[in-house]
């Protein structure tokens, strides 16, 4: 059993500031999820201060959504100085597989970059080991779905790529797949709605970065703990919309979530199972 | 009659791929509102990668909120691969006649582009087309407002300006004005609040080209579609407004209010004439 | 006693424009936040306008939240276009103390802008001013609140920094102390719950400035009265929490409050004292 509760409560007693790397579309959100699970962000990303501002954080979330010329030698300055630091760099390849900047640019943070996390939809992530997939721009292609034919080989291919990268790998979607390469954990929290709001995955990706700095010595176990969190909170939200409340209600009420969720909260509603 | 539902419907159904090159204020509203009405959203602004993501998407939104020298010269590139593709273009020139930079840039972009759509306050549309209008940064100035009095110039205005760059113009506000040169379509749907709300407009044009990509061959009506279901969700989120809920309560009620709308809705709350 | 309704009175009947160049994290709370004021957004960072869009407005926000090596330029320019045409300008030197690049900037633009407000949280002005702070990213530093045994030396020190710049200095949290060197403001609005939601301080400053570009005449005063209306919102939109709203619903109501709040509410509601 992974320990939820504690560790929720290591991100919410450490308050661990993270230092983002991300696009302009979800960014607020995703300083609000942050500071929501009670860890604190920050977003900065020019050359001219991406060392200094990683320097004085606890880990690193590099996404790639509205990556551009300026800010991609910030995210391998940043990176590098962190790895320097060792402090976790999670990885979050939005889009890989859309365009060439974008694939190449994750396989090069990928390569050169000692990465503690990465963490996309299933389509992102086959774009980028294995090289087959399809995409259908920021969202997984339908032809990529997890499904209970596939789920196998779905995970001896998240695990052969953690390996090979050394990091943990998130596969996340109707099910959520997580591996550092010998333990897996797959998760069904969620709900479908989620994908009517722009960036649960890259709030995702933030949490979980801060829940990963906050639990140094438990790396998997974190990423799961903030991927049922974000599950769950799509749940409560879910359960909370009603009458004329559509997506934007949707999009507050699931960061209103994680910030009220309580570790007792996030052990019972919990739906995971280790492999 | 302009057959509402069967456009929304077609959205709906079709969830066309819209590449959006906008602004950094109201983008993540683009991004929900997109998802509200059935469309995906892919925003990319860097010239390393503006031609293969319009290639993966069905239409490009140009918006020029807050343009600069580095995703300029991506809207020429996407916009050039767009028209190669035969993707359908909209433009909506944000503050033009507020900088020679954004009169410019809209300018050059109108000669160079073949547009499908060109949608602005009449204070932007008059910056381009005529030369004579003030200007109130990015809102229309009290001088333009469209009125009894001055309605037909603005229809016969607009229609020049339609016939002169064979793109559908939409002249939006109170009374929203579109013409394809021929046909003339005025608008009334809407409430006063929606002035109160940062980047109505900006959401407007994003739905609106999802709507013109989901019906290729009725281009006029659909850019109509887009603005009387913009405005009857102005209408629907006003009634939801009570107590002490303001502009930022009003904002998640408009793009709730799109979500939530049936094709049956959309044509029984909608008020407009074709001329 | 500080004429707070006459001077938010002049915040709505004047709609002043401002012209903001400010961070993509809480930019469209800004935009939003200013609407709910009465008062008007633009938002323009290129070199290329900088100057044009400052010229049109009424006053200037400069805000370094996500500066980078191309708004720099942009902040010095429209900052000494606003100058040369008496508008007043703004600094919000977000994280402060957290960069070599942040600490540099924001020092360079006091030195050769003529500012009319420095608006930051402590660590960010003791950065600024006296070079002995620690930081924690973008907000301050546990060791650096204000409290009954430290607010004699913090004054002292404010009054000498705006005696040292010209510029009214106004350090917020949960004391505001708000100095123009010679006249002392303390206000005790606000509830620890703001700390919850990203961007606060931002949109503390860009109402900050619409409140002084209405006010011209009195610009302490004008100060004063945003951070006296900030804080009363926070009081408010705390007191509409219940149930599973959480920091998310607590952004909204934040801004609302601002949006329906009435001169008189405001008088009533504040707490302040002038030393």
């Amino acid at each position: 059993m992974i320990k939820l509760k504690e560790i929720m409560d290591n991100v919410r007693d450490k308050t661990p500031l993270v230092h983002n790397i991300t696009n302009y579309v979800t960014v607020n959100d995703c300083a609000n999820i942050l500071l929501a699970c009670g860890a604190s962000p920050i977003m900065s990303d020019d050359e001219g201060e991406a060392e200094d501002i990683t320097s004085i954080c606890g880990g690193l979330n590099i996404n790639i959504g509205t990556l551009n010329k300026d800010t991609i030698p910030a995210m391998f300055l940043a990176g590098r100085r962190s790895n320097e630091l060792g402090h976790p760099v999670l990885l979050d390849p939005v889009g890989a597989g859309a365009s060439r900047l974008r694939t190449e640019t994750a396989s090069r943070l990928i390569e050169e970059l000692k990465l503690a996390v990465i963490r996309g939809n299933i389509s992102e992530i086959k774009a980028l080991y294995g090289g087959s997939s399809t995409t259908r721009g920021v969202d997984a292609d339908a032809s990529d779905q997890v499904n209970a034919s596939n789920i196998d080989s779905v995970i001896s291919f998240a695990s052969a790529f953690s390996r090979n990268t050394g990091a943990v790998v998130a596969i996340t979607g109707a099910t959520d797949i997580i591996t550092d390469g010998e333990k897996v954990c797959c998760i069904t929290n969620g709900d479908p709605f989620m994908s009517r709001v722009t960036g649960t995955g890259c709030m995702l990706s933030a949490m979980m970065t801060a829940f990963v700095v906050a639990n140094p010595d438990r790396r998997f176990e974190a990423a799961c703990a903030a991927a049922v969190t974000m599950g769950l909170a799509g749940e409560m939200a879910k359960s909370r919309l009603s009458g004329p409340e559509g997506n934007a209600s949707y999009r507050g009420y699931l960061i209103d979530a994680v910030c009220n969720m309580s570790g007792e909260q996030l052990e019972e509603g919990a739906k995971y199972e280790i492999r």
